[in-house]
């Protein structure tokens, strides 16, 4: 079972110093923000990942060469268009993005990281996020729930957290809830710091962390091709201890994956696959994903149908990892449902009841050694049918 | 794009000389068939593949031991009970299946192979399964819809086909409509022929058929633990052609691979996915795979919605494939939609109703070799959710 963290987040969530954001509607959409502008007074160490499709995006290709030199000023990113399959004429686009970024923050736009998300496949309106850069500074303001407002494509709400650490302060910005199955960050997460580190630093503790969160998150098992997770500590409150640092890092990371997962396309539950006695980490990793991803568990879950069954057809399709029947125990929302590969005879009212959280922890414990993992995921319904069956066209 | 086969299937089907077969309700179910039992004059030489889930039913793990000597007479099979996740239990009613169904027809019970089907995790009524065999064997008959009907679970249709290889005829019955992403196999498939074989060389032909048929079918990604293929060859019409005998083998498997996923839950077309000039077999068959379990190319059918970017995310997130985007062509039903890894600026109307088709081939060219496969799936709708959200309390 994931155990609860011990980190407690703000309410509201406040920004770390220094840090500041803005949004406005600059015309991609009707009326709704599609244009967010994060911004650091000074230089911050950063790192970034980025999405492993094979047909990334214009600006996680520029992102890719922006996020070498390790220091970013600020983050760019718009919603509606993504600016994928659009060519050199998408990388010209997201240069310019940057650049107008740049000038209107007074820095240089290879400080500038662009994020771009929405249709796949349609040319960005450059000329529209121009103008709307023009002046947008002058809002800046320091609710990062602001920012998050303007990154939202299909989110039912805006995303954003923070936590201290010491005397520093982390804050998240995150969107994503159609296209979910990041590999190597998740759709659009932002993290910002006061605390001090160097870059490299913060690119081993983003990984550790995006390893254990936005890397087991999956809503649909779609992979979007705009994937990116960014960091940026621009050192403001000096240095902090950095196993306090990274433990409440990896706890807020959790937590927006828990938050995205939650307001999954359609979503009504939050589902937490957890797998123990694994012989490896990658085989817990392969089974908690094959739990999370099985339509048939995600409509079990969204029927609140004790179907426990399911349980043992979504681990034995792992077929390249070490499974032994007679030695595999699960368990619903605490409730024991399989003992040694066998269906137990439980209180179905009670697992009913059970399945109908909003919060729905499936168990596995494998019983061919120690290792575990946990993935975090959504139920499956007819709102992602209707969400999906019209996107492009709506 | 999948060339239409020569194979010309007879209608209505018929079974081969020498086979006959029945169904009946035996209380399993309220009212539908639930029991079917398929017979062979004389022992037929004979070969399976079953499903490589680490859960297999028990039917599953006789049906290992039974296949051994390549030798069979009958196949007993029921509905609404998979007997998986039973232990040793559910092995003894398996047991006791096959002795019952071998004493009505005057074999042995190792010349008969058990398949079960439905719901995972609940014993077998095996008395209501024994009382049904008795006397049952006096209404075989030679239409092989009436087998094909006592082993339909959510199919909306029973399936057969027949076919003619020189003097013989080959027959296929089978189901399957949820829980299909068979490995080895397909939830439940038997092919019937009276042309003569050796087990040996019908073990081979069948694992090349079902290579590029039952295993390239994806309804949902779910892969039962009942999968079963099996053929069985009766020698009544003699030696044939064993090269034209592969051919009509593999046109009637994928056929019936097409048949079994245009019925998949809550399906309402039916999706090819064919990728060609990959680099290797494997790279395509991914490839294949990948876009036709797509959740949001799934519901880009379902919506007849020309969203075509997200054919690029679904070949991208294919992460250990070679794609190289500037080589990455793709066509939605002969309308090319992407070429160089950019979308291409098509006639929208034209594409939203080729999309409407019950039939929809999606074809990629990688570039990057000569191999191609053909994937087979159907849209996601509404439907699926419905039927699997209660499948177990209903």
């Amino acid at each position: 079972m994931p155990t609860a963290s011990p980190t407690t987040f703000d309410d509201p969530p406040v920004f770390p110093r220094g840090f500041r954001c803005t949004s406005t509607n600059c015309g991609l959409k009707p009326d709704a923000k599609d244009l967010a502008l994060f911004v650091s007074e000074k230089d911050a160490a950063a790192a970034a990942v980025f999405t492993r499709n094979h047909f990334p995006g214009a600006p996680v290709t520029l992102g890719r060469e922006t996020i070498r030199a390790g220091r970013l000023r600020a983050i760019v990113a718009n919603s509606k268009c993504s600016n994928v399959a659009t060519g050199a004429r998408g990388l010209e686009n997201a240069r310019r993005m940057a650049a107008a970024a740049a000038k209107e923050i007074g820095s240089s736009a290879d400080r500038v990281l662009v994020s771009s998300t929405g249709v796949i496949g349609v040319q960005l309106a450059i000329e529209k996020i121009e103008r709307g850069l023009v002046g947008l500074a002058a809002s800046l303001q320091s609710n990062p729930m602001v920012g998050a407002e303007g990154i939202m494509t299909t989110d039912t709400h805006p995303k954003a957290l923070s936590a201290r650490v010491g005397g520093a302060t982390i804050a998240w910005v995150a969107k994503g809830s159609g296209m979910i199955e990041p590999n190597m960050a998740t759709m659009l997460a932002y993290i910002f710091t006061d605390a001090e580190f160097e870059a490299s630093a913060l690119d081993a503790m983003l990984r550790q962390a995006v390893h254990v969160s936005f890397n087991m998150l999956s809503v649909d098992t779609d992979t979007s091709t705009s994937d990116t997770c960014a960091i940026l500590a621009n050192g403001l409150a000096g240095r902090v201890d950095e196993a306090a640092f990274l433990e409440t890092l990896i706890a807020g990371c959790i937590r927006m994956t828990e938050m995205l997962a939650r307001d999954g396309e359609g979503a009504q539950h939050l589902l937490r696959t957890t797998v123990r006695g694994a012989r490896s980490e990658d085989d817990a990793r392969r089974i908690a994903k094959s739990l999370v991803n099985s339509p048939l568990i995600k409509t079990m879950v969204h029927g609140a149908d004790p179907n426990v069954g399911r349980l043992l057809m979504a681990v034995g399709k792992a077929f390249d990892v070490d499974v032994r029947p007679a030695s595999t125990d699960a368990w619903i929302n605490g409730h024991a449902v399989v003992k040694g590969g066998e269906r137990l005879d439980f209180d179905e009212a009670l697992v009913r009841t059970a399945l109908g959280n909003e919060v729905v922890d499936l168990e596995v414990a494998l019983g061919t050694g120690d290792a575990s993992a946990t993935a975090f995921g959504c139920d499956l319904t007819a709102g992602y049918i209707e969400e999906n069956a019209a996107y492009y066209s709506s």
